[in-house]
């Protein structure tokens, strides 16, 4: 029998799923909405409905033997199992979502959030398997980080670390999705590049197509398209979130001294634009004790369904925690 | 038989040491010169006669059953067990301590940096006792810091983690010992608070008598003094510090996630001065999940042998990491 776990990954529109041996296979992905669910009891009851399906679909092929589920979801609590306060999902308040699922399930259920849930990913599946002090930061919508210390995710003592995106950049700065001001992601994410590059229309004389497009029209993959064009204002704007983060990096680096700092989601499809002025700049920022030792990397599972895998990971790694008991 | 541990804690000038039990009792409490011993050689050869006199000092009085040896130092590595580039050192480049004193001592030798010393001596002996996620700042000449995530010291992947003196406040800020520039240490400790105060006698115009005394007359007790007495100047500086240190303390939470934030050292003597608005401006920058949950608190071994106790706490936390497998 193989032996398997359950990845799920809450988004906000899409609850994504799949079934995951401990070489990242999958023996089945498949996804339903979140959206259309007001309450979490008739949430997690289609969910478990289509993962019954899922389950029976995949053990026609091959015997199964399913570990445990693992779930990744925005403002997870890996001490509670609870979903707090998530902004883009319907359910408000506090919801136990680890324990109401086990109504349905007889197996390990943990949950966590997704960008914990990335670093597991990474030292499960991807480019981390052999290292114990790393760093992995996702640019999408907002900018999200798991931090690994000594082999093990740093939750903290409420379950909540690893908030990366809400360290200060600038006091009295860019207002935040928070409620706070100046918050790291409100610069460095797909929605912080647009916004330096609309300041730096107004900041800056660069002859720039992106001047006939509105705030509304433009997004970081149009940001990239005019970069690589050679566009100024596009460059300048890069080079402005690089700046931003590899000066916030180098800080992280003084704190966890991580091996390798991973950069995940969106805004790493621009490459050479974003990678090489952040290591330029981190590296500028770094205390001589640090200079040139840490590696500034792709997460391996881009193009993959890293989010499931993540998810999933979540189980392995607590496997191998019980195996160090 | 007693069991003890020898702390050693290694200063630029002086080099203290004490044989301590598991509860923090001192047996014998002593200190020898740092700065007379241009090599390591006979600095060692000198402390290994200077401990022997103390443990048969010591076992005068009771039987000793010492455990091992644990060593604070300036620029201490943990998994090397070096001594590395310590400026106020006259010892330069690498110096493998902990080695060199194993030719003297068939003993467990560990050995840590000055503020990961501050903050093990905070969980075996001090306020941390009951805690796993906490945080150790410490506020001398410089600013240093020890992290503690889930019951162990943050040590990272090269063991120089922890440099919390070394993030930047601001891009192109003070001139930092470090070679670099903005780092908190230049803004928070106790040569960066005169460095405030002089600025600020250029920035306000408050009258302060403090005004009649040059930089170098100037030392951070005297600012205190002044505080005390209502000089609004002295005032600003400590509001000014304490602004610094909130935001970069509520940047260190949203990494960690501590349970509380121990402050430690010099600077700390300002009680209120120091804790009150630092307090405040940490609660104010605080993301909302994190707010009213951090606890600011004075080290509880303010007024002990601290770095002392902490080199020795090194041994007792091996002791019950060996405990644990």
């Amino acid at each position: 029998m193989k032996e398997v776990v359950i990845g799920i990954d809450i988004g906000g529109t899409f609850t994504k799923y799949g079934i995951v041996d401990r070489e990242g296979n999958t023996y089945f992905e498949g996804s339903t909405s979140t959206e259309n669910f007001d309450n979490v009891n008739s949430y997690l009851k289609n969910l478990h409905l289509e993962l019954e399906k899922a389950i029976a679909e995949a053990r026609k092929k091959e015997e199964l033997n399913i570990l445990g589920i693992g779930i990744g979801s925005p403002n997870g609590n890996y001490y509670k199992g609870t979903v707090e306060h998530a902004p883009n999902l319907k359910w408000k308040g506090i919801v136990h979502l680890a324990d109401r699922f086990r109504e349905y399930y007889n197996l390990p259920i943990k949950l966590t959030n997704d960008a914990n849930a990335a670093a597991l990913g990474e030292m499960i599946y991807g480019g981390a398997k052999n290292m114990k002090d790393f760093i992995v930061v996702t640019l999408g919508t907002g900018l999200g980080s798991g931090i690994v210390v000594n082999g093990n995710v740093v939750y903290g003592h409420d379950g909540f670390a690893g908030e990366l995106g809400h360290v200060t950049v600038k006091p009295n700065g860019r207002r935040c999705g928070c409620g706070r001001r100046g918050c790291l992601e409100t610069y460095v994410s797909a929605t912080g590049i647009r916004r330096t590059l609309f300041k730096l229309m107004g900041a800056t004389t660069f002859e720039s197509e992106l001047r006939n497009y509105t705030f509304e029209q433009v997004d970081s993959r149009m940001i990239y398209e005019y970069a690589k064009k050679g566009d100024p204002l596009a460059l300048e704007a890069f080079d402005n979130t690089a700046r931003t983060l590899g000066l916030k990096l180098a800080d992280a680096v003084a704190i966890t001294s991580p091996e390798a700092i991973f950069l995940f989601g969106g805004l790493t499809r621009a490459g050479e634009f974003i990678f090489d002025p952040t290591k330029k700049y981190m590296e500028e920022n770094m205390l001589e004790i640090f200079k040139n030792k840490v590696k500034l990397l792709p997460s391996a599972l881009t193009d993959k369904n890293a989010a499931v895998l993540g998810a999933s990971a979540l189980i392995w790694k607590e496997l191998l925690l019980a195996d160090q008991l």
